[in-house]
């Protein structure tokens, strides 16, 4: 695939342009030490795809609409913490029961299991289903039981590519990720949950694509 | 959002790379009867954007490599009838207990309920955990009891857009939409299950993105 690539130049007219805006092409072409007629190239380069806009009689200014190539550039470095959601967390001692009730009440498809503020484990609604008709006694055992325990959780980082997060969530075959942060307890590795992203997040992502 | 849109111009100029591959920018001067200075930016254009390809002593070529901006039109303009996968199906007769262990067999999150080859329904892992805790006889009720029932169903076509599906999703907070074919018997409109179109879709169609 073959990316638009601004050429030091056009790179220089746009950090010109942001400096001074608005700027004409005469005044472009002196501080740039060129002929207006050798910016005009780069200048309708820099117009079509939208970086810069051209006002009649005033001047250029950089522009705030995002073209195709911009916005999907937007898009590729989408990242993680640009789409995650709030995680919706319970203990390892809530009943299936209360924990199925709670996933009804926020209308979420997957609880996260905290202990002492660290991420411990992750509950779906395919588990809770399985669960549920199994014969288990769901007012008797705890989420803790049936969860997805650390370190078998796959989760994503605050900096991740939200294209990351899309491809483990489609490779482990999950509805959600923990976005954590990790931080250390002596030798200990921990992840405090700071977020979610799961297929919603991904799907509403790809509406703003078309909008 | 502003797009890359061509002047008549450059689509004259496309066209005649098109037509005489390869052709030099002094053949495309005279063909269009302007100076080849004049022709520059638009060349500039076509040849950053991708869209033709400058083969030093040469000329030009209509290029095969799709730029960002035709990529992104190219997603833009993916349809239903290309990211759908099979539908689950099962009969409204079907026990519920049965119909979950279906659900889990196949790995899919929604059943869709047919009858006489028609839609007529549709169950989703919420539906069922939701009756899963509410104490009913899972080995007794049918789904046909328990589904969401046309004309409640949202539905797409094979010839929507991805978009459109994904935005339905969204919009319907559903995981999973039957694709249809409609047809008429008699006055009646009924609906051919073909399809379907789930978050898990477009997620992958998002991970195609950013490959």
């Amino acid at each position: 695939m073959s990316t638009i690539k601004l050429s030091p130049r056009q790179q220089e007219i746009i950090k010109l342009v942001k400096e001074n805006p608005p700027i004409t092409s005469e005044k472009l072409a002196s501080k740039l030490n060129v002929t207006r007629a050798a910016l005009r190239p780069d200048l309708a380069i820099l117009t079509m795809t939208g970086i810069l806009e051209a006002r009649p009689k005033v001047g250029y200014i950089y522009s705030q609409k995002p073209s195709n190539s911009i916005l999907y550039e937007y898009i590729r470095k989408m990242k993680v913490k640009d789409i995650m959601t709030k995680p919706v967390v319970t203990g390892e001692e809530t009943k299936v029961y209360d924990a199925i009730v709670y996933l009804f009440l926020n209308d979420v498809g997957t609880l996260f299991i905290e202990n002492n503020g660290c991420l411990v484990g992750a509950v779906s609604r395919k588990d809770f289903l399985k669960i549920a008709i199994g014969g288990t006694d769901m007012h008797q055992v705890p989420v803790g039981v049936i969860m997805t325990r650390m370190p078998n959780i796959i989760y994503v980082d605050t900096e991740d590519l939200a294209y990351v997060a899309a491809k483990k969530i489609i490779e482990h075959e999950v509805d959600s990720l923990p976005v954590v942060e990790k931080f250390k307890e002596g030798n200990k590795e921990l992840y405090k949950i700071v977020g979610k992203v799961s297929k919603t997040n991904i799907t509403k992502l790809f509406v703003k694509l078309g909008d």
